[in-house]
């Protein structure tokens, strides 16, 4: 059998060099060496054996990233963040599963989890209530909630990272107050999630904080295609079917998030209702699309690097540290000024 | 030891449809029963055992998956489409490796497939000429190409699968013409792959087939943030800005792909320039946007769910059957009529 010291020998290197190459942790190894060792391990046909560091550790340097569809854009960013995270942080990569929201589907996958070995995972669901979560936690799983906070009465034994969700609704109904608007709406979708319920009650604190409480409304939109990857697309262009048809209409809309915001944007036009000029809209999460997408959508920004580094840090302490407690972690967003809010406050034309 | 057959008593099942469970063949499995299986699974602590199966087998039934970026939107809708594939078809999951084209990047994710016995890959790069595929195939992983063909004189022993590229394009220039359109731009971006060279080299010969040739022309953009996931948008903007700026505008424009017609569109507008009717633009890949970008992209649809099928049906039975010669398949695609295209022949604007 090949052993870690005979490819060592054949690239010239240490056995610490070949150790982090076949770990995965090759940011350390200039190329020129990865390449030595690389061609060493194939001359050889040395097999790195995570088998056996399964059998040592009882788990394998793998985590899993439950989501509802990696096609969504939103969801496919932060599979990328947390690869990243994993790999340059620990040398771990990700398995990714598209749940589609199933409760079955769910279950399946973290079982599917559990058989490879793999003992650490993201989620994103809103169905953390349900026990599939809860029961795979029990039988040893480290699960980390992303974009949720624990409920009262009944958190999962996980922990939880999230952006301030109300704090984030607060950036962008005070940005289109600071502009003069005094009639607003906040554009979401039907169903409710823990992120959605706190993004409404943030609205409305924020505008009743504002004396803005008559003047504002949430519209909640319902997408016929149910979870596609086009369904906050769809929903912003009924909302704006739904908005253009009222008597008083908002100035300013916040938008659920950055697809939302687009699909309102591209359904005003139809319309003939420009942005910002006939009315603004901010969006939320700040994706690549949203620069794009004239005049510029203003966006709330998550830390998302941040945020899966965090998550990453925390499954692999905890997966070698099983006596932590669990805990939450709260990160700010930030408000990204882009050209989609009419400045109705220096025009002379709010209140 | 908890044992398959404890766990089927349990939940009162057979022991294959435990097993069917275990092995995520969930489909074929209704939801009542799948939850009795679970339940039982989770009170036994039963623990089903990849690594033995790793050991008898010689690999586990995961799939890579290697792209430049999960986040950019035809690679998140391919990860979507090869796990619903994988799933659905043999219970395999799928791991996720973000490379950005580079080539240490890509050597480093083969190398951590292997030391998982991961012996199946998907492959999209533009590097498949880079000795780091062929030292991995000779290893025994198991390869499947995707959007490529074999490069006549050095192909790889693996599977091929991709759309017809110059069928592809003909498609697009055809319905342009069709519509009555005499100078046309292909807009593309700068760095040569075997799709984008095939594309050029399918719309030179259908230009020139249609007495076209002259009047024709490639326009490459080279965007200035390498690789991001906004490089197409971006692309499409600078490509719009050199277009306004041509003394002789082509009336028609076939974008190398959906992200980049939009730049192209969003881009055309900042100028003042309306699609269709000052300009027509026909995309690629058939992205769930492109429904949305206003007049809605006239695309040419690769069909998305067969190449995946085909692909993960290729591993596995390849894995298996390793005295398998590999082959290559390649899809027809299909144009997909929005309202991008001028209809020139009809108002007697044409040539």
């Amino acid at each position: 059998m090949v052993r870690l010291r005979d490819v060592a020998e054949r690239a010239g290197v240490s056995v610490s060099t070949v150790s982090n190459v076949v770990n995965g942790r090759t940011q350390t190894v200039n190329a020129d060496i990865l390449r030595r060792v690389q061609d060493a391990i194939a001359d050889l046909g040395y097999q790195p054996n995570r088998a056996a560091r399964f059998l040592k550790t009882g788990h394998t340097p793998l985590i899993g990233l439950l989501v509802p569809s990696v096609a969504t854009p939103t969801w496919g960013l932060l599979a990328r963040e947390v690869e990243i995270a994993a790999q340059s942080q620990f040398g771990y990569r990700i398995l990714v599963g598209n749940t589609d929201r199933d409760p079955e589907k769910e279950m399946s996958f973290l079982l599917d989890l559990w058989s490879h070995g793999i003992r650490g995972v993201i989620i994103v669901s809103p169905l953390l209530q349900q026990s599939h979560f809860r029961d795979s936690i029990k039988r040893g799983l480290v699960a980390v909630c992303h974009d949720q906070r624990p409920l009262p009465g009944s958190p999962l034994n996980a922990d939880y990272v999230s952006i301030d969700h109300i704090r984030a609704i607060t950036l962008a109904v005070n940005h289109l107050i600071g502009r003069g608007h005094r009639r607003l709406a906040f554009a979401t979708a039907s169903g409710k999630s823990v992120s959605r319920s706190d993004k409404i009650e943030g609205f409305l604190a924020a505008t009743k904080a504002a004396g803005l409480a008559e003047a504002s409304e949430i519209i909640e939109g319902k997408a016929t295609t149910n979870y596609g990857d086009d369904e906050m697309l769809q929903l912003g262009r009924i909302i704006a079917e739904q908005i253009v048809e009222k008597k008083e209409r908002p100035t300013g809309v916040v938008a659920l998030n950055d697809m939302l915001a687009t699909g309102l944007i591209l359904g005003f036009q139809n319309f003939g209702l420009r942005v910002p000029d006939d009315i603004s809209v901010v969006g939320m999460d700040d994706l690549p699309i949203a620069a794009f997408i004239p005049p510029g959508i203003t966006s709330v920004r998550p830390p998302m690097s941040e945020m899966a580094r965090k998550m990453v840090a925390r499954i692999v302490h905890r997966l070698s540290h099983p006596e932590e407690k669990v805990d939450k972690y709260i990160f700010a967003p930030e408000l990204v000024v882009r050209g989609s809010v009419a400045d109705l406050a220096s025009s002379g034309q709010s209140a």
